[in-house]
């Protein structure tokens, strides 16, 4: 591929314009994932709770940036104030949920529909990322943590509410908080913003802004499309697991044992679980990333 | 009534001082709300947590201001700013719950006293929508749905926040959230935002504003009236119902079936819940309204 | 003692620089508060899900000033802006986490160095509540419940975010809420609070403020002391149940007992809990104190 070409597209991702197939991709996989979330149960409830449902999905839509603006003291009713925006997921969540003989749902779950939208949803999150680190940045200079968080909130807003858009149904499950269990979106809007960062304050990234862009793009729309056809879920684990190895006790347990200490601090925690701390993580253990 | 005098009526209602009398019918009204959500347990529980009683009744009775603040990007602790209102609000809270004799309970639970409370409560009420949709234009003057939003929380504050309210007593009841089984002052708070939004932003109302504010007012309290003293509690059901059959589903469910398909859309949902969709939903299913 | 050289005393403690001893004091207290609510699961759940531990010390020890920025309308992620404090808190997060022989972790439960850190943490605390009176009455110079709140709140956010940083991990216990049950700190940050607020708006208090300042730093710092060495946990039980006795309905009800009434609004509520109100309520009693 001729590199001035590819500079060219990469420069053409970077000004894409999101309204309005991008932002009815994104309406389209939020809605479904409300429905799939609701279940078996998903015909009675919306049946009988239109307004909840609707509520349900358009909070699902604008988590990210009503969940950023209340961070950052914006109003947080904010990203509801454009008509036109509204009316189009409106008019998604009715096709998704109300369509005689359920024709949105079907032909939205149809695997190159739902691909083409996956992906569509994938470039439109890296320019939230993107938006979200930029616009912290300018607020807070300096604040390195503050933009790694706005990053990764706008680029994953709905897995970090999904809790609280449960609790509008009356649902309640503490447990599937998205920090305790990082999804592969969160972890990738962290690792994207922790790159936008060190593109915007330090001199260690030397290739263009767009390219870059347009990299990120790439790895999210691969790893999107891997997890859809393959059931690739976490490329980043083995990192993890090497880091947490490392970092992360794995080493300091190490030392401990290899001077006749027992890693775990109390006895009881020792008989509760045993070995609950091999230094190398076996590969079911869904640890985390810490970043810097 | 001479249609002149009627309109002076009118134009008097809209100008209607608050403090303090309307202020002490809301105060009130929410203390009893809070003391019977409380139930038996309220003696024990009053003596034993006086602050706590305290800051749930602050609480229910600022929840609209405090929400709508949240929302709109303002000090969330802005509307605890008046002394005079935060000291006629204890004076209220000490008679309701600290009487001697329970005097304060029981005289504010006989029904002539509660029915004048209730009445200066929904004119309060009215007031408290108008200047939420007014408020919240100012900010964002095409913010159709923001508007409908903050009318609804100031009209109805204490019903969302109802919840949170419990669990600063330490009881969580995520299934009792209001958007969930929305109360007749929810729908009717919405209902009163979308009439002064058409208002303010259309031509479509060409009735005077007074006249409007004043019908307004004249509907939430005779609504009161009837569900006081006659137990009607929803005459928006209907209305509801038949715009389910035709909008949300029912019309959908109606035409899949003609052509032979089911209209639940997994055979597990059917099983578990027998003809959870009749074409014409039944009097006793608590359908929502829809409002776009 | 000499009372020039007393005044000069009182003088450096309120000039006193907190960075950096005095926010690793407040740091290190945060993450052992983390770790031992996590019981005897530390080891596993620290190697596991080292992001949520790291994210729930942050959250604990930036809790007072983020839950004082939401009130005051503020951005939430404001306080983390500064990296040298991020930076300082990670190293004591990890150190207390992940040393080898936890050793981190065993130093700073060796009783000299806890009681250092506490002393350091209760001049800190002093500080805060001090910082949040004067930065509320900047905004709201008549809002003198605002200017509690936030003193409180700043004085002891982890206690009072506890059920928030809880959830975080995936575990909610509703009826852990500070409110409910305010332990001893927010009871001194209210009361501190309240002396401020007092020498900021009023001629009550004559004392020279750096007296004032010293006298809760005193306050505070022996009451800490007395409840690590000798297990006092609340001085203002006697007088919360004084205050409770003669105004929060122990009067009421004896008044009402003494012309023949049951105390108990319901009959039901007296059948539930045989005599729950006597009028001097037995020590066992864990009465609240209520402020005006």
């Amino acid at each position: 591929m001729d590199p001035e070409m590819f500079l060219e597209v990469a420069n053409q991702v970077t000004k894409l314009k999101m309204f309005p197939y991008f932002d009815i991709a994104h309406a389209v996989l939020c809605c479904l994932h409300v429905r799939e979330d609701l279940g078996a149960n998903t015909h009675p409830f919306s049946r009988r709770h239109p307004l909840t449902t609707w509520i349900c999905c358009i909070f699902e839509i604008f988590a990210g940036g009503m969940l950023a603006s209340l961070f950052l003291g914006e109003p947080v009713l904010s990203p509801l104030k454009s008509n036109q925006h509204l009316l189009l997921y409106t008019a998604v969540w009715y096709v998704i949920f109300y369509c005689p003989f359920d024709a949105g749902y079907k032909i939205s779950k149809f695997l190159p529909v739902k691909l083409t939208f996956s992906v569509l949803k994938e470039i439109y999150r890296v320019k939230k990322v993107y938006d979200g680190v930029t616009h912290s940045l300018k607020i807070y200079p300096s604040g390195y943590l503050i933009a790694l968080i706005i990053g990764t909130i706008k680029g994953n807003g709905a897995g970090f509410c999904k809790i609280f858009e449960r609790l509008l149904r009356g649902v309640w499950t503490p447990g599937a908080i998205e920090i305790l269990q990082p999804s592969f979106p969160t972890k990738a809007c962290i690792a994207a913003s922790l790159i936008f960062l060190l593109d915007k304050k330090t001199e260690f990234i030397s290739a263009p802004h767009s390219l870059l862009y347009f990299g990120i793009v790439v790895f999210f729309v691969y790893f999107k499309i891997s997890s859809i056809l393959l059931g690739i879920h976490d490329p980043f684990a083995p990192f993890e697991n090497i880091f947490c190895a490392l970092c992360m006790g794995g080493l300091a347990d190490a030392i401990t044992r290899a001077f006749g200490g027992s890693p775990g601090s109390s006895p009881s925690s020792a008989t509760q679980k045993p070995t609950p701390s091999s230094p190398t993580p076996s590969p079911d253990v869904s640890s985390e990333k810490k970043k810097d």
